[in-house]
């Protein structure tokens, strides 16, 4: 971490900032500039508070050389994590497609669904039961009944299933829920996310509406400093300016968080476009791209979905994308 | 509400739309064009889900004329709203200065800042006791025990205190806490907003990180709809692409909301900013947008904050604020 | 294009505005809502100023219904365009590879570069001549003699040459060049577009810097209402928030720019993400996301660039670039 | 400046590089970190390149401490700098009012908002002849003779007149005019820049589409670097994702570019907003944040304004603001 001080202090007040970070357990480096001060501190930074720091009068900027994520972080486990859900894996190498319907809308229409893309190259089940909604007055999702029909889908196709939370007090309701999703709206809703880092459960982590990657791994670096380690990044899209698409997918995230994390990462690229017709496109871009799985909406009847919008495949279009994908996986 | 199908639909689909569309007590208005049919819808159409009609696939798009809020709406309610607080108004002319430290701290400091701010003219005192962090390994405020400091610096200097909750399961400990704050990071946090609509205390709702102002008035709308009509919005800043300020300050939000509703707004040029010397100038440019009130950092001694970065000013530097806001409010 | 009008317009007016819109070679068609009259508008809807209409008192706003481009469009072209560069072909699934370093340096540097990545399969060389520099301290190109350069390399190897264009009055200078590049900064100079639309000349108009979809195509649009229809569209990234990629690279924009438009669209992954690493997955994830060809930055050594920052390949990295491209291309 | 070096460099390498910084004229410091070297670099860093930098395969990291603007910055330039038209002076407490149409349409248009504008308070007359329209379909302003309108404007009225340039080429057509405005989306037009600092006559630079600040004041030295250093910014909005407004005004960049630069910063509310109801709330803002004059678009009839949009406000409404800007000048 470096530290930038203002033109023209006092070398008592310097000598004061420089105790103060040797209590902190760091060895200080000092360079005189023309007009600055330059500190350098040595040792382990992620828990200095950057912005503690920046108040102090005498300080014109602080930039940190090495990451504030330490759990995260790749440079202290140069190793892809592997997260294991029953039989299925997902990271260093193990890919994993996730599908299912936005909403649980009913008991026949969560187990066509599910029938549906097992057959076609589904490893795990995705259904939305509670609902995260601009609206008061959009469909809120069937809740803690949702719940229970993807568990009788998962009884009756032995797939795992992946489900939001939206607030720490439903989590009994997931007792029996494979795998929890955090919405994009929650990334940084941090009292969730404490509480799911003392689950023994994988956590998929949804990448924030305007978050950038450095925080999207301090979200998953909460979770993990609670002491569960299961976490699994997912790329779905931030807000630009551009119009004709929901969201911009950041496929660039990809390969940039594998770079600065073991952990894996998988790709949304339904809610990302909210065009059906995109999907296809960017599920097999993602894949080239390295994803360690796709998360993909599918309907048995999209012309009658509840919530999901225009971006659902019904299930033969997404046995063309899971056939596809295959084939590039194969290159990659 | 429009709604523009696709090319060459059949009139049988068209049919069976318009029947739903009637169903749900619109009345419906078809135009033919060269390429497209247009249904103008007419009634109530807050309740119309936009995006399950985009999903069926005969309808290129939609379109709203009217706005999705009704409670926060200012054509159902053409008055501005006051709301109240102890002897304190904001809104339709009322003025509020809210100030005090981004964390409590200890008590003697939050009594020394609240006995200054309030000789220096703010109406209520501001403090942070559960504070939202980037990284799980910054201070995370004194959560239950700030709030009790809080409490006591209000029965000392009679100001009623504002501040922020970030679980629905902490609002017991908010009892006697006269308006409730929520963060930028949980503006879409709806089960919270939901159980807010439940309360009979103001809400302090701030603009999210990256978010619209059509999704904040619904967001206000999730607190209205469930009963509870004490909605203050708070702009804050929105995240941009420019590195020099935290967030960008956006003041147009003030007067377009005053357009669109009869809730009052305030700016924290504070946090938005995250510079001391911008507080001054944006605060008292925020006053000649017409924002109901302020709410600003003020630190007994800034260098040694624990939490509020580079944005607090100290007593002194507020008093000179709020002396040229009531300068300013005069012309206004 | 759909005329929403504001409540309470006396009927007078209204039919001012129709009988404009019928001079203007439109037909109309009047809905009668609740709260607004609505007014659609059939025809040729193109050469109608939507900033003129909202400008109308009465008027609340407008939608367009139809797309403001004409010659890029698909539904007035549905054949995709095919560009012919020589014996090089883009577009209608050809694919074509163009490869060269961000700056010409020198005569030694530049037929170095050719000769290697035309061995390893590019179609066409890339290199700066003039070059775009924030600061004005940094090295701005060899300009013209860059350009002879350039041609030096085409000689040797016969490849055809793309440089980048940003002054109406160099034009004479591009007499040779093959295709004309016009870079980020520049899509919305619109005088240099109307120039370059008299020519009979490819052009290769990059996506500028912070534009979206349809103001890409509507200076595509310039370059073809000027009698030019050999435009080359090309994604190379756009702002925002994310600060580890320099860029966001938008790949959606490849697929969603096939439904709108015949025109070929190829994708930079050097300057998008500005990190040597990430070109090859993000070039994979553009040939699989259905680019008609990629744009990178390919150096002799690196390591002494002068312009092109930690974005470029050695010619064996892109040797291996080129060999997967390939078979990404036999899957898709 | 600071540059970190990636981890486990050789010894023999940072000599290398360390020779070639001081043979830049700079001093150099090494501090050795636990993972990184960081090299400090003291003296004229203006002229090293960033991005060459950065492309060095054993640098991590490259961070300025000081601003690579040299003529626009504060520090050199501790004065603030006062521009002079005639009679008329902006900066350094001097405040001048800019009033006129969007576009020049006819010599009665002109002749008569320029006599009322200058009645109700106006320092100089602004307007359109040159126009960048996003469609090759729209009005593109009467060019050269708009021109002419303005200088019989200037003649009758004596106001020193405003307008946009858009190519380089149509200098000698702006030997007249008194202030030559660089419109947002030719901010970057670099080899405009150039040629403009090569005047003896003010420029009114605006700000980007989506630039920073640092960008916008790089564009500025581009032409203060040529000879030129009347320069006055003019903050016009930026893009975001928020719909309601056109662009979201960034106010806060006035008082941060009074901090950084001694160029005066004017403010256009009515561009920025693209609303005729929030330009007065937000010009009163503007003032009241420190600007140092505005640009407000007036039209005698604006509901048959040729291309301002929504945004215009009737003389009447001009003179209001006028009078409530000289009122909020008083109190700053």
């Amino acid at each position: 971490m470096i530290t930038v001080l203002k033109p023209g202090v006092a070398s008592e007040q310097i000598d004061n900032l420089v105790e103060w970070f040797e209590k902190q357990g760091l060895r200080v480096h000092i360079s005189e500039g023309e007009y600055n001060t330059i500190i350098g501190l040595i040792g382990d930074t992620t828990k200095i508070d950057v912005e503690l720091l920046q108040v102090i009068d005498i300080v014109e900027s602080v930039k940190r050389i090495s990451e504030p994520f330490k759990n995260a972080n790749r440079k202290f486990h140069p190793e892809d994590s592997v997260i294991e859900i029953g039989d299925i894996k997902i990271g260093n190498g193990n890919f994993a497609m996730i599908a299912g319907p936005c909403s649980v809308e009913s008991e026949e229409q969560i187990l066509e669904v599910a029938t549906k893309v097992k057959t076609y190259g589904a490893h795990m089940l995705r259904g939305g039961a509670f609902k995260p909604r601009t609206s008061p007055y959009d469909f809120q999702g069937m809740r803690g009944e949702g719940i229970d029909l993807l568990l009788k889908a998962k009884e009756k196709t032995g797939m795992p299933i992946v489900t939001e939370i939206m607030d720490a007090s439903h989590i009994p309701l997931f007792e029996d829920v494979d795998v929890i999703q955090v919405g994009a709206r929650n990334m940084q809703n941090f009292e969730l996310l404490k509480e799911l880092g003392k689950l023994d459960k994988p956590i998929l982590l949804k990448r924030g509406l305007a978050n950038n990657i450095k925080e999207w791994l301090m979200s998953a670096e909460y979770i993990m400093a609670g002491g569960n380690e299961k976490v699994i990044l997912c790329e779905r899209g931030i807000r630009t300016y551009e119009e004709y698409t929901r969201n911009t997918l950041d496929l660039s995230a990809v390969p940039m968080i594998k770079q600065l994390s073991h952990l894996p990462v998988i790709v949304d690229p339904s809610h990302a476009t909210g065009i059906a017709k995109l999907v296809k496109p960017m599920a097999l871009a993602a894949v080239a791209a390295g994803a360690d799985g796709l998360m993909i909406e599918v309907h048995n009847n999209p012309a009658k979905a509840l919530c999901d919008g225009a971006q659902s495949l019904n299930p033969e279009q997404f046995k063309d994308v899971a056939e596809k994908v295959a084939k590039i996986r194969q290159v990659i």
